[in-house]
């Protein structure tokens, strides 16, 4: 029999399929990993070292120091889907139908020199360097008077919109903040007037004391397979510390992330064949960094299935897979040293 | 510039990126039409006849005394999302996660009994029999006391979720009403309850006094990509007489239908190269299917672009065109005799 479970963060039903549940192993790709897919170098990648001239000025850089020349680059998107505000901006309010100057930022994060690499082939150190960066780009673009909400993801293979290939990272600062960014505070807002205790929180309780779900385990983090799971082997990584916003995330907390996060990836990396995924840092937007309803965690998508007319009519998503055999999957799975 | 335009249906922003935006050319499909890219017959498709044996017994058909055997055929769907209550169902809210059984029902819907072809390429009385079905089979569904919602929809292509290339339809009844659809609901009764009219039929009413997104009329429908168009293409088909459920949909009103649906469905098979699609039969829910403020609508979604993090991260969508140019271009297009 097939089950419904609730997200109870969108309040929202998610289906298991039983009857079109597929085990770990035909989900695993028939696939070429990236480090063996591409070269170290490619001449014609405008992220490789030695064509900064094909993209726009660095906004920033790390590592400048180091004998190789920089570690990280972050530079404006060379196809921005918003563009900071040049002399104010208009919003259009008064007819029927609702618009405004599409303003913001769209930043890349090209997180290493070496072309075929990826988060879970860096050494932690890197890891830990990319996330401070992080840190870094968020804290500036929340400084903006027109900012709402800043959305940090990575985008890995092309299933997963990914169209280089070269490991990067993407930042869109809006002026607005979503829908469902929204619906997320509400249901915490609302659960938090309840029962006095973060959402999040609890969660994390019941995920560690029932245990089933559980992937990876650190000092400051757990990383578990939600029990109401939209798609196959998504992990959420939450902090153990409740905190609203992903800026205090402390340095220790830091270095400790990147080796779970890693530790996740490289799981996915060599127990999935390098699936393409997407992940998501979601932190509080503008106006909710220091708030007991709210709490910063990473979302984790590998893209093994995919969306049809059922999602896009429903919004509900069909997950073939059962949470509690995918993170058994990925918890004894032993990532090779 | 960028510009933000809001879907005022869901609330949500929609990212309209001029800097990505593509013309309609670089838009179309390099690709071979289904009518050409797969035989008439296919003996190892379990949707030919001749192969009726190989999916589970009828549910109806359409058809049985002309000459060619079946027109149309209803079946269960092989790997149902969710299955009937033998013997009523369970449903857990006592701890803090929530689920219940995973009830309902999944048909497929066989549209002809030719391998490849599609609503484009059918005679307009067979695009009217399938509709006829569509509006008896959620009649049937909705008429089960434990159903809530019934989604129905049709995948055409891989891109777009169809794991077989015989055409045919899908109907999932659901036990819960999906969040999105409650969204839609809950902004047209708020918007009801502050103009005193229906949201839809005013946008239709400011559509046609605008124009320049209206992509086909005909007597009972007007088809137009809306304002903010979540995706390049996307075209929605407004019946112009209000009425909450497709059910209620006339005869007349149906044989009408089933032109615009075909003929805006050719524009995008001939123009854009037979490109893989959605689209979604958005009827009211259980117990809305009478009510002022909410009315249904045909939402055809062709899949073009690709969701990738920042849409997973944010809920909102960037669309690299202009619905103004989407809807020039398809209105200008001349389907083929």
């Amino acid at each position: 029999m097939p089950e419904l479970r609730q997200n109870i963060l969108l309040k929202e039903w998610v289906i298991i399929s039983t009857e079109r549940s597929k085990r770990p192993d035909q989900l695993r790709e028939e696939k070429v990993r990236c480090e063996n897919a591409y070269p170290p170098y490619d001449e014609n990648c405008p992220f490789c070292p030695g064509n900064e001239k094909k993209t726009g000025n660095d906004i920033t850089l790390d590592g400048m120091n180091s004998e190789s020349g920089w570690l990280i680059r972050v530079i404006p998107n060379k196809f921005p889907a918003l563009m900071p505000p040049e002399d104010g901006f208009s919003v259009n309010t008064s007819g029927f139908f609702r618009s405004m100057d599409g303003i913001g930022h769209h930043e890349v994060l090209i997180e290493h020199p070496q072309h075929n690499l990826t988060i879970a082939l860096y050494e932690p150190q890197h890891v830990a360097r990319i996330l401070h960066m992080y840190q870094k780009r968020m804290a500036h673009l929340l400084s903006f008077p027109y900012i709402e909400s800043v959305i940090l993801f990575r985008n890995h293979g092309s299933r997963a919109g990914a169209s280089l290939v070269h490991p990067h990272s993407q930042i869109i600062a809006l002026p607005v903040i979503p829908r469902d960014v929204m619906a997320r505070m509400n249901e915490s807002i609302r659960y938090h007037e309840e029962h006095r205790h973060c959402i999040f929180c609890k969660m994390l309780e019941e995920e560690l004391s029932d245990g089933r779900r559980i992937v990876f385990e650190s000092e400051y983090f757990v990383a578990f397979v939600p029990y109401a799971a939209f798609s196959p082997f998504a992990v959420w990584i939450f902090p153990r510390k409740h905190k609203s916003s992903f800026l205090y995330a402390s340095e220790e907390e830091i270095d400790d992330l990147a080796i779970t996060l890693r530790t996740v990836l490289q799981k996915l990396y060599y127990g999935l064949n390098d699936p393409d995924y997407n992940y998501i840092v979601r932190s509080a937007p503008q106006g909710y960094s220091h708030t007991a309803f709210f709490h910063w965690y990473i979302t984790i998508v590998p893209r093994l299935t995919r969306s049809a007319g059922f999602e896009l009519g429903s919004g509900m998503f069909i997950n073939p897979s059962i949470p509690e055999e995918n993170a058994a999957f990925l918890r004894d799975f032993a990532v090779p040293k």
